[in-house]
């Protein structure tokens, strides 16, 4: 932690501060400058973080130097976490995972029949929302437990793996029994409690970025998880919001190398939420994978016209399977495999 | 709803498209212009919002006529609605309301010396968080249960409302017997279950607009309220996240004469959050009494240098104190009064 | 400068780091510190901001400790800066000027009587654009050289001062000879040419803020006029963008009192550019002067309907006169005068 | 365009709307639905464009049918534009074209010295600065005229294409005879009288992105060159300005695809400005040719420590090559070439 002081700040303002840092068991170095005084503090910085330093008379700013995030972070792991989902399947390793399957879960012989050929379409994980966060009240909000069922049927005639969303702490015992990666929605990233309660469990979580959450917190959402002792930890930018109103939210694609940078966890993206537009999806999913993303999650139905919710930004099964292929080129040109 | 059409969209297209219309029960009309064929769709709005209209092919792009709230709009209720507290207190009528107090409840002294003080400077609510979101699962996290007490035992002293924020639906038979208004956090404003469930109880809300939700959507989370019943809702501006990072949030103080415009419900602001700079916070709250908000809830403590959360962007009881009478002199400016 | 080391930097890429710093005749200091070694270096920051530090090995990030700005700070001048735009006419001062006008000058008559109406509600500047920045190359750009002098007579009429906007470095002389406040547009906040141009004059120069620059990009744009050695420079907050779409800008209000703890330089508010609707531009102003802004330009037009530009966000006289009225209870509440 | 009315709209403020559209020459229709009457126009929008329709008495909205820009939409031109730049390099055929080289130019030896090795790694454009837009104005400005030598010479050493940066009008001249393309600045998107004047001219122009610009307003930009006859126009993204703070800017490459649906010219990203880091480059050029992108302008620096500018975002010429490399493999599985 570096404090630079005012440069009015005068000598009691300064010697109150050392005294402070020395209280809480830190060690003060000070530096006068031409221009500036300044107040390094060596120690856990985890202590000095919590004190609003910025108040004290005399203080200018207050410069961060350590991450506020561990567990998540490269320096406390080096290689790449590989998130096991059974069978076989892993997130985080050479082979891109995809996610594919209708926004919300609508009915069972649809449900099926969508698994089934993203199934051959090279998916490996069934994405379909039993409970779904809608902006509006009066938009359908999901079939709930029917929904959870008509995935485990899925599930059992393909043998395909489950991820849903989990929106409300009171579902998850629910979540546990019936998917394989419970997702944490971008409007929950920030929702701790949540994040508490799947962190004590062992499940793979896959926790979306907030819409407007920097990099930074969300790797402290993951913190969150983490330190409750679940590592099985996924990853997935799904857009950011700006001012660009020609997308549904702006697919921070930088976001991948810069995660892949400062965190061990595995990084995946969303194109069909970033951009709200199924023409768009195949564009930026090639993007993700080629900016380094380890797997995709797609929305796939196979009539958006019907669809209950975000037809808009579903791909029709032959689309989507027209897309594998082409994610398969990419995918090797940087390396990888599908 | 209007629906534009594509240059090159054929007529059979346009068949299709009116065809699904009528089926939904809707009246189409066509109009051809020079560039564009467009649709226009008579009736009920809700019916035809929910279907993904955009991707029916010929289609270039679809206009709402209508805002996708109704309970929470001017137009459902033309006279700006006052939420009764108890006591007398009142929110959104000619009296300025002010909230005032530490951001968490640290200790029982502590807070009944800080609920005497802002009383005697003037405020009818005390705010302090017991269950407090934190961006770090590091950080503070709130005294739970013994801070509700103590918040009881500090309106027992002084007469003080008490605010106190709610993060767990689990946690919503505690908060109705302690608080007098419940607070959801920004970071909830879009946790549905959360909403709806203070909703089916009669409590006042204050509602804090996220950091990055348009005042659209907002108005459509204080409608998951209104829509289980429960209109006693007071919105809160609190900063929105831009790029300027010379504050913690910026507060968009425009927002106030929008929200008056659009919706019948009472607007305070948060100089506090939206700022993060207890030297800002004086200013703000200024402004935003000047651009017509009802009220304000203002962060105090006594020791912000030992505060374990927010200190940076805390008042002392004196400059609150001072602020209050130059609240006054802004509120009797613009036709209000404290 | 503060440069913070990687984890696993070596001996070598720290010694190349410091020799480097002593190379360019600045002192280095170093601090190990349990997590962190972190590199100080003393001496002139002008020197070492050119370097790029954060690409030498070992490097994980670069803190600046110093404004980039010195000119334009409160470190440079204490004491607030006073424009004198002639015959007692000033800005910074006590009393809050108030610029009002047509968005551009359409017509001689037209704006002679704009002139008299809001001089007479106590506006004492004339704003109007006879050379127009348009986003559409298709829409009205300006009367050009006519323009300036409808606007030359209706200040000869009025005795009301002239602010209008310089585009193109080619246009200077003219203005010079028209203009007692040259505009620099939000668009052109960083057209650097523009700024030196203007700089190398005495005239006043009010600098808007550009619509996605931070606050201090904003003071090192006005750092380029001053350096030049025209220290008669007004800042302008006209709203930056943002997601919010219920108006054009979103008013940074908090912008108004960062401003005034890091400059000298006064600072007024542009509420009709900042918000684009006529009914916002009152509230808006209002919580300008609250927050402690040293001024307003204000669109006015009589005839809004027939306004070649922004008529959307044009006060008619009479409003502008009520709202007048307003501002000055507004600024006398905040210890101000109109 | 369609006009929606207020619901307490009064017949006579209808009459005076449709009058008013009449006296245009436009021709009005009335549709009445269930909660809003909207008066639809048919004619030419441009005419109808310039009115300020929001400020009639009754109105609640006005909804664009029409795009604003003409001339760079696919709707005036399907196929792609090829903009040719001599010699048989074209850009926006299948062939990715590759332009690279220093941020500034420094000296003649280095800048011949980048020349030779980033040709021999593919590129066939170099760029470098002889005029620089710099933030502060303490920081290099550029060599001006001695610099467009330094990039003739390496032009007639290699036979590589130039590109440079305009920042003024009064240099227009000397660019036309260095420049084999003119690149307009992000800060200068908007800087109308440049563009009016390259639209003067026949140089191919790399227009670049502002940072807050849509894509709609960059769309227009490009409108004001080819309205004056310039349509050799090269689109580039260079990302946008968001909260996110790891990175510069937010790299939009989702506009890529967006763009080539809604205009025929070219689009290339600039992933250096993008992220202002040179560990995030590769990745996002390759994201970028995955997303379609007809090029990229990559800066190459062989000492980044010593760079006048941007050291920070410069690749070393060993790392450029690998990357021409792997942005080979990408291209080819999009169906491109390098």
């Amino acid at each position: 932690m570096i404090i630079v002081l005012r440069p009015d700040a005068t000598k009691k303002q300064l010697d109150h501060l050392v005294s402070k840092i020395k209280e809480l068991g830190l060690k003060p170095w000070v530096s006068k400058g031409i221009e500036r005084t300044i107040v390094g503090v060596i120690g856990k910085e985890d202590v000095i973080r919590t004190q609003p330093l910025e108040v004290f008379p005399g203080v200018e700013k207050v410069l961060a130097i350590l991450k506020p995030y561990k567990l998540a972070s490269r320096d406390f792991k080096k290689e790449d976490s590989i998130i096991h989902i059974g069978d076989g399947i892993k997130i985080g390793a050479k082979k891109i995972v995809v996610m594919a399957g209708p926004c919300s879960v609508e009915n069972e012989k649809l449900l099926i029949n969508i698994a089934k050929k993203v199934k051959s379409s090279g998916a490996t994980i069934l994405r379909g929302g039993a409970f779904k966060p809608r902006t509006s009240p009066y938009a359908f909000q999901g079939l709930g437990m029917k929904g959870l069922k008509f995935l485990a049927e899925a599930k059992r005639q393909t043998g395909l793996k489950i991820i849903t969303e989990l929106m409300d702490v009171r579902d998850l015992d629910l979540l546990l029994k019936y998917a394989d990666i419970i997702q944490i929605g971008a409007r929950n990233m920030q929702n701790f409690n949540l994040l508490k309660e799947v962190g004590k469990t062992e499940k793979p979580v896959l926790l979306k970025r907030g819409m407007s959450n920097t990099i930074k917190e969300f790797l402290m959402s993951a913190e969150y998880i983490l330190s409750e002792g679940n590592f099985n930890v996924i990853l997935c930018e799904r857009g950011i919001r700006t001012f660009e109103d020609s997308t549904r939210f702006t697919l921070d694609v930088s976001a991948v190398p810069v995660i892949k940078s400062l965190s061990h966890l595995p990084i995946i993206a969303d194109p069909s939420h970033a951009t709200g537009k199924w023409g768009l999806v195949g564009p930026c999913a090639k993007a993700a994978i080629a900016a380094g993303a380890d797997g995709l999650i797609i929305e796939v139905h196979p009539d958006p016209e019907e669809a209950l919710s975000d037809g808009e930004q579903s791909l029709i099964p032959e689309n989507f399977e027209k897309l594998m292929k082409e994610i398969k080129r990419v995918a090797e040109a940087v390396g990888r495999e599908v």
